[in-house]
């Protein structure tokens, strides 16, 4: 049974096209490297309400793990942990835990002279305000913690926006949770290219390939520009034996590269 | 009252990180400067059921236009509107505008010598197989036609998911389409750069600027190097007229470098 996992990222700027969604694209493929898969992935902006949706309608699916990304800061619109407690009907209580780690941030950064005064103000508290039954996650290179929820055999894990903090609080705190349920698991995945070949000309013989090697999936994606297109043909398998998953691919890449060859495609050069 | 638009990405190789999201940035920013606004962004595979429940969820948020991406294409996992046939009870069925569209782009293929044969193979009319409804929309620099098709108050349409079909589509047939809701309305943003303050030390001074400006959404972005951290700020509103945005925005920008300029920040030169 897959490790099911489901991203919610929340920020305006993702929805106004400001910004790119590599925080998405990142954890979607630290997830599957480490066995689990992604089911869904969605994006809402900085409303309490919105979020909350999101996350009920995740929960509905029960993903082993939620993980969000952004809205976690001293603003008034980092509302994410607003919106997930307002998801589970849980209060925002003042964790002690929380405030600490804040607390010592901001110790810091008075004494690196970065900062007048280390005061907690309303903004500063505000971060250590997390949904009731919340634990906090320390954040190796900033100020606000992560949080995890435990709620019906789904973990909630709200991360950062800013990617440096996300990335060290999923490395330092979140790898360990999904390993814990992906066991040995692992993704493998390969490419090959081909020119010559038309995208549905080359349709019916991923068919049959898949039909023959029914652990391994087989995608297409048109690549090049109009005048010079090829196709970049990606091979994925999931398994705990990487020998078992070259295997796998190396089979399935022969069958296919046969059958594009004798429809006149050429297959490029490739290393699994 | 906004013209609300949902995007749906649609493809595994978006679930395993294995590629970045660029067409939900890019239909963001083009929806967002045509006056309208993006309320979601999902992601799912390419699964029927995930493709038909993503449709159906946000056709209940009841947006102006759905706008999905990907899986339009010949080959066996590209299931798109398998999904929103299955999301809004219909059946697919051969649509002769769109079969007349795919047969003349095989022909001009076979013409300029990159086709054996122009023939329809069932994984090429499989791209006119279209929504009881619906109709096609010609792409201009690929095979696969894009989709459209109304339902209660919402434009569905469907893109593929090569960008620079995906983009060609919008701009030749969904442009007008959005502009019609929009009117004149435009968004307008700006950002300042600050250094030498912290976030939580600005969010308060953001509170009071909003306050003020009502019509003015202003957004903290985290930036640069722990050891040389900097903030953007982002100041964004939509008006019909350039000059009032103009204005507004001036407004704001104003009054927040004060108060950033008061608490010991630096800003730094910006441009509207």
């Amino acid at each position: 049974m897959a490790t099911q996992v489901e991203i919610i990222c929340v920020g305006n700027e993702l929805l106004i096209g400001k910004t790119l969604n590599t925080n998405a694209q990142w954890l979607a493929k630290r997830a599957v490297s480490l066995g689990a898969t992604v089911r869904r992935i969605t994006v809402v902006g900085d409303d309490v309400d919105e979020i909350a949706s999101a996350v009920r309608e995740a929960l509905e699916r029960k993903p082993r793990f939620i993980i969000t990304t952004g809205g976690l800061g001293p603003t008034f619109d980092d509302k994410t942990l607003e919106g997930v407690a307002k998801a589970l009907n849980r209060n925002l209580v003042l964790n002690s835990k929380a405030l600490q780690m804040v607390k010592e941030k901001y110790e810091e950064y008075a004494e690196a002279g970065r900062l007048d005064s280390a005061e907690l103000t309303p903004h500063r508290v505000k971060m250590a305000m997390l949904p009731e039954g919340a634990e906090p996650l320390p954040n190796p290179v900033g100020t606000a913690p992560g949080v995890r929820l435990e709620i019906d055999g789904t973990t909630i894990i709200a991360l950062p926006g800013v990617p440096a903090e996300m990335e060290a609080i999923f490395e330092s705190s979140v790898v360990e949770l999904v390993k814990k349920e992906t066991g040995d698991l692992t993704f493998f995945e390969t490419s090959i290219y081909v020119d010559d070949i038309m995208e549905s000309t080359l349709a019916p013989l991923i068919d049959i390939t898949m039909r023959d090697n029914p652990y391994v999936y087989i995608k297409s994606h048109p690549k090049g520009e109009e005048k010079k297109p090829y196709i970049e043909i990606h091979f994925s398998t999931t398994a705990k034996d990487s020998k078992v998953a070259k295997d796998r691919l190396g089979k399935a890449i022969v069958q296919l590269s046969e059958l594009i060859k004798e429809k006149g495609g050429k297959v490029k050069t490739f290393k699994i």
